[in-house]
């Protein structure tokens, strides 16, 4: 395969940070240096901070100026004011750089007129010399295979999924969320204004990018329409492709429009948009993080609306659950009578009930048992696992005499590795898709269980874990009607 | 005001655990004896446990029977097999009681024959002896001011919120729940199967309690129907009434057939119920939880729709926010010319928004200045403050080297109470609402932000924080979906 012309950009040999700042904290926007350090840049590539006030940064030698570095520089991080930022253009040009990064903010994005013609000379400079720009008013880029990331704690464990989004702050959360859940990143890219390289462009490059199976956009404003839905459908042609679009009603296109200068759009354009392209839209954040779980684990594949919802712990729990089931387009059909018939023979009658939902609490043994009956069972497509119940519970639990908390967190790991191995030898074995779904609330911290120790081992063994089971219900309904739209496309989902 | 029938069985002088264990652990169904020996009853009453094959508790004696108890007993705790209890029954009436609480189970819920007639011989017995029952298969009373409580770590502190809850794992989790985000309680009560109490008893009892001034239901069958609407109506009127029902699906009603043995019913119908009673139907658990919130502080107050929503921290929350609170029904009206100009004075442009969503960092005494103008500017109705941003941050921010967790735990409850007195303050002076708004995510657990000592905060001073901008936006949409269908009810909303 030819190489993509934006290869160059994601994997650059050499940075530098212009404007960079020794007093800046970890973890929040503007601390580039510190968040590639982090992440091991040094090791495979140069890294040079520039400020002409600052001699040194954490053992690094500081330079006056861009022009200063001693090596070829590839890509340019700009942290430096507005007003500076068209004379770093001409450094860049001078330098020979072939990508620069604005996080640099206060041009199209603010409304005046005079700050959108110097971002308009400053990208019509960069691209006549033949270099890229991200930005302005953005955060840049992520990418563990290049050790790139625009923030402290970002895991540099590649994977499969591609992240474009039009808001930094929404970028950061997305990974970290993501990263919480178990999901990795191929690429994960901020744009902000967007002045140079679009969604289109983005898009475009994931379509072809062999190390991106799932893409996640998060767009405020579609910048050339006809472009965007020529990427969108070259995208969602060969990777599972799910979108986010910010400022569909009035009042958050107002938003949008003086977060990153973009125009309105409306929600039914939009969603035909997504349905014709074959990608699926998502409505809100919670939307877009589920779907990436559900399109880069097991749930993808699901194809019928039979759920099991398996959870002790809670009659009402499991009225709820099935009200919200039902709510969300699937159903929680009646165990045959057969069904039935197995499990009565070791679950008492009295405080249980296996009619589905099944609410029981059987030995280990005999759980694995029910399991398996219940997934054989006529009608299940597949298996709701509440993390009350259908999981085995942390051997350590909550007492008088309150236990060492590692060894606690220890043993809630270790019982979410056995809970997420089980349900992949039930699912291998049975065919029936098993899914995790988490409760929050007072009771599930009181039983000590995790639900981002949980999400994690799942995630490891393919199997997706939602939130809730109201999201987790939702979700597999949308990867429903995403496969029924898709028909006559490449099947992906 | 002459003293409700029902007044005795939430103010127990002596309760009895009769089939008590010694070796139940803390915090889950089954450890009443624990449990009120935890909320200190003893201290106010005579705490008998009852079970032939131990001799000592905890250093209270246990006695083999109910009737080897030393005093006058007012209610029992049944925890014996379902077998034994109407032996249990029998005893009760020659101890003379006045109410027992089963939380044994196995009776009408199972669908057994068999059982659903013990069941009902068991009751008419009981009432022909003038004792009152809870359940079966139930969790029974938390009552504060009687120093009753059905699981551990239940607050002691009264409050002005009576819940009802057919689900005994439901009405844990809604007490749980509500207390992390400051509510407290004047009664709950757990009541399964309802063979004697029902519904309509304890919210007829509700009505007239001059401890309570917010009511919440959660109703699986309702078993009277004529009672209960009669018995709604005359809570609704002078009480905040809020009402959840399950098993409204089709999945849902099944599961709580088998729950709680009862029968369907169909959301528009139970609808039009409240609505007729002028009580407010929450429509899952989270509407519940936010709606009790919002009904126990002044959002219930708001009358108009127009949001400011102030909070830096991400333009793209910003725009998501905006779209969510307008798909709820509110708007987020953009700020007058007049408001922008004085907000300019002392914001600069790059990097900030002031129109509405307001996205801008100045210093304290700025902050305050620029509420002040937001709050006072024509359209708005309520303030929206998102953990970031508007509040003051935490003066312990993440950082290289790791604070001291006590630190900043204080830290961080110092600035959660330092947010909501301004909030009091503010709205105080201004006559517009603020309400609080959390994030969750990666980016508000790095800034140290706690969201449950910001709620308990901003509670005590009156005002409701909410989990995300889309509860916030909902709750009081709802609100005001319910103030105006009680129009010609008393003003209670």
């Amino acid at each position: 395969m030819a190489e993509h012309p934006l290869d160059k950009v994601f994997h650059p040999r050499a940075v530098a940070v212009v404007g960079v700042s020794s007093s800046q904290g970890r973890g929040f926007g503007g601390s580039f240096f510190q968040a590639l350090v982090e992440a091991g840049f040094p090791e495979i590539g140069g890294l040079y901070p520039v400020n002409p006030k600052v001699s040194e940064i954490d053992g690094f030698r500081c330079y006056p100026s861009l022009l200063d570095t001693p090596d070829p520089v590839d890509h340019v991080i700009s942290q430096v004011p507005a007003s500076v930022a068209p004379q770093l253009v001409d450094q860049c040009i001078a330098k020979g750089v072939r990508s620069i990064h604005f996080f640099t903010a206060g041009f199209s994005e603010t409304g005046d007129e005079a700050m959108a013609a110097t971002e308009r000379e400053m990208i019509a400079k960069l691209r006549a010399a033949g270099i890229r720009a991200i930005g302005p008013n953005c955060m840049g880029l992520y990418v563990p295979s290049s050790r790139l990331a625009f923030m402290n704690g970002f895991s540099m464990e590649p994977g499969n999924v591609f992240l474009l989004s039009q808001s930094g702050a929404n970028a950061g959360e997305i990974v970290g969320d993501l990263t919480s859940r178990g999901v990795r990143f191929s690429k994960a890219i901020s744009y902000g204004n967007g002045a140079d390289l679009k969604a289109h462009d983005f898009l475009d490059y994931a379509a072809s990018d062999p190390e991106t199976d799932v893409v996640a956009a998060y767009i405020e404003g579609v910048q050339d329409g006809p472009a965007f839905f020529e990427a969108l459908k070259r995208c969602a042609l060969t990777k599972r492709t799910i979108v986010l679009k910010g400022g569909l009603t009035q009042s958050g296109s107002r938003a949008a429009h003086s977060h990153t200068g973009s125009l309105a759009g409306s929600s039914a354009i939009f969603d035909a948009v997504c349905r014709q392209a074959g990608a699926v839209r998502a409505e809100a954040m919670d939307d877009l993080l589920d779907l990436v779980v559900a399109a880069s684990t097991d749930p993808h594949r699901i194809t019928g609306r039979g759920v099991a919802l398996i959870g002790g712990g809670g009659g009402g729990f499991a009225v709820l659950s099935a009200d919200a089931i039902d709510r969300e387009g699937l159903t929680v059909p009646r165990m045959p009578a057969s069904a039935v018939q197995k499990m009565r023979e070791f679950i008492p009658v009295a405080g249980s009930s296996v009619n589905n939902p099944i609410d029981a609490m059987p030995d280990a043994d005999h759980m694995e048992e029910m399991l398996r009956i219940v997934a054989t069972a006529e009608g299940i497509d597949m298996m709701f696992m509440s993390a009350i119940g259908g999981m085995r519970r942390p051997p350590v639990m909550p007492s008088a005499s309150e236990p060492d908390p590692d060894e606690q967190s220890k043993a809630v790991v270790e019982a979410a590795k056995q809970s997420a191995a089980q349900m992949r030898r039930l699912q291998d074995e049975t065919g029936t898709t098993f899914v995790g779904v988490q409760r929050g609330g007072r009771m599930a911290r009181m039983m000590g269980l995790s639900s981002e120790a949980f999400a994690q081992a799942a995630y490891e063994q393919g199997i997706a874990a939602f939130p809730s089971v109201t999201r987790a219900a939702r979700t597999i309904a949308k990867v429903l009607e995403w496969r029924a739209y898709r028909e006559g496309l490449p099947e992906i989902v």
